[in-house]
């Protein structure tokens, strides 16, 4: 009878819960006796802070809850191993918590640091001859981890931009041409625009969507996005501009940081960084005189569950079951991830990646020829890739006209 | 034959069209021959900016597309009449133009300013003996106006809180007692904290909702706020407070304004204003040291018709009708109103109020009796009248992952 130990890794997603249910109910399919959590990742493992899924999730409806919590149930780290040659008393510490309780496999839902864990484990084990097997399970609403087509938790956070950006242009709309109005929607991403890219799909023939979209893949000039957004509008008076917050201007400094004289200072006296939206309708407002709106969208982009894609919850799902095949397979070192063998129709198969170390702490970014000519906007095959991923709805569990959600009994 | 026209005033509301629905589906049942729009409110009445609501609605499926979509289908505007004797020629040329097509009756659905425009226009109706009738159809997320049990628009703004401090509870958990975290969430109402308050809604076995909620019918302390909040860590790691963009300190200064040597300078050099999320952010981390994040729900709140609440819909849909069936009447400086005639079951009546002289430009405030002792939750009472509010959900209509709405052709 062999044993699994399941964990959640970096920042959460509205599906990162649905990878786990898949992961618990095939294990459990599969033959796994026990099925444990570790509670806030590789760091509470480390405090022997582990639990025995079944007492959560033998109940069905549970499971269904599950899929449809928001953020890591089982808590989250971010908690980097380091070389296990500074750090073999913690390894160790690991493998012995992992014998004392009889666990042969490890799963680690997450990003590029977590697949890092998952290598780092993998590579001692064999070196150092340990019976257990590593697999990771990708996550990431950023959508920057190589090999995989898409990540799960992607496409649930860019149908929530493209579905809250329709809503904030019809709100824009309503006083007419009467006040020009720019409104600047900051979305996540420090490196890569794939979720500030979603703001495209927010248009079609009753809405303008996004008038211009800036992504941190394109070098980003103050001055130029001025003259953009005046030449826009010329031609309409309420506009929608989305960026990335991590875009930087060509002398590679994040446009929230600027330099020493562009420094906010804040209320009590501290030099403080406010948000590059914010940042940029100052200078709107100063430059062109027009009333402007920063709004930022928080974690809510990673959190609402509310508005999940039904195509990445099932996503999440199958890649959490197919980690568990391998784990039961005795795979180790290996990524399960999405090959996306059609697009019309979207088809997708889940493959396994041989080779971590080929996706550990490596960044995908949008490919250059995907990006319009004017730098200020998608091409379709941008488009194209990103729409199948926000189809269809989960239906929620609502209890007194909210959502309901599972939480771990502390 | 008579005709109608109706318009919209005002900051819009996920559901101020559900009601715009209800004028056109009564109206044309009552049996007015036109039914007319007016694109902008009384401005664009006064440019002669009119249609026919025919042309859309018609067909049934728009007008189900119509309740769903979000902001003001016929466009809103912010126009003050001011009094008829400095305005006279105003006057006459609003009157002109409904005589000019025939125009009988006229439905204005707003809050207080919107009010207003319906009570000077019947006012000078009868002093003038102009044939006209003029009826109100209340909106406000704010929920402040008076006479009526509640504003339709108000219901589901609060779902949308609750529903999304839910969330973001989930997510501020997920790193566990590691690092204590204090997330401010913002929300709308200058003057009352009727919205401010429904975070207490999100609280339930699962999930703590709101740790303190801070409403501007109480002046705010500065440093009780942060006592309070040093004492709320000493309980737990991960806090959400909920703060009115109201709540103003003793002497009556607007928390987000606070005095000169405590205004922030933006990066292009000029004096700028804050959010108060932001600035009690900086403030806990200047005294407190930990970590925070300040959320804004921006228009969101208003805006955001995926999370409508079929309660509020319903309602706002009834009190178009009821509006319709009292402009067929005759009726004239009257407002549609709801009476709560029982909580338990929640049971609304339609009702009808005959002196909107006082209503316009009266501001209703959460009773004090309603606030908690220490001034920084809210009673039970209150979350007894916000609960039924939010009840039931309004299946969206999704096309290609999105929610569909109705736009006006320009």
């Amino acid at each position: 009878m062999k044993n699994l130990i399941v964990g959640q890794s970096g920042g959460p997603t509205s599906v990162i819960n649905g990878s786990l249910a898949g992961v618990y109910y095939e294990a459990k399919k599969k033959g796994f006796n026990k099925v444990y959590g570790m509670v806030n990742g590789i760091e509470g493992l480390l405090n022997e802070n582990i639990i025995d899924l079944d007492d959560y999730f033998k109940d069905k409806n549970n499971l269904e809850l599950l899929k449809r919590t928001p953020s890591s149930f089982l808590g989250s780290c971010r908690f980097k191993l380091g070389s296990y040659k500074d750090h073999e008393d913690t390894y160790e510490k690991v493998f012995k918590i992992l014998d004392k309780h009889s666990i042969d496999s490890f799963i680690y839902i997450g990003g590029n640091d977590s697949m890092d864990t998952v290598e780092s484990l993998s590579d001692y084990a064999v070196l150092k001859k340990k019976k257990q097997n590593f697999i990771g399970v990708p996550k990431t609403i950023d959508n920057d981890l190589p090999i995989t087509d898409h990540c799960p938790g992607f496409g649930s956070a860019c149908k929530y931009i493209a579905t809250t950006i329709r809503e904030i242009v019809q709100d824009n709309n309503c006083y007419g041409n009467t006040k020009p109005t720019v409104a600047i929607v900051e979305i996540m991403g420090r490196h890569a625009g794939w979720l500030t890219s979603s703001a495209a799909l927010a248009k079609d023939d009753t809405c303008a969507g996004a008038d211009a979209i800036y992504l941190p893949e394109i070098p980003f000039n103050i001055d130029t996005f001025v003259n953009e957004t005046k030449e826009l509008l010329k031609k309409k008076s309420n506009i929608l501009i989305a960026v990335s917050e991590g875009i930087k201007t060509e002398d590679d400094q994040f446009v929230c940081e600027l330099n020493d004289s562009n420094l906010i200072v804040d209320s009590f006296g501290h030099k403080e960084l406010a948000g590059c939206a914010e940042i940029l309708c100052k200078k709107l407002k100063k430059e062109l005189g027009v009333k402007t709106r920063a709004i930022t969208l928080s974690t809510l982009q990673r959190a609402a569950a509310h508005l999940a894609s039904k195509t990445d919850l099932d996503e999440a799902y199958h890649c959490g079951m197919k980690g568990a095949d391998l784990a039961f397979a005795g795979d180790s070192g290996k990524m399960v991830y999405m090959n996306r063998v059609s697009n019309k129709p979207y088809k997708i198969k889940y493959e396994v990646f041989d080779d971590i170390h080929k996706i550990a702490n490596i960044e995908k970014k949008i490919p250059l020829e995907w990006i319009d000519v004017d730098n200020n906007y998608v091409k379709q095959e941008l488009i194209d890739y990103l729409k199948p991923l926000i189809q269809g709805e989960v239906k929620q569990i609502y209890k007194d006209g909210l959502p309901q959600h599972i939480v771990l009994n502390k």
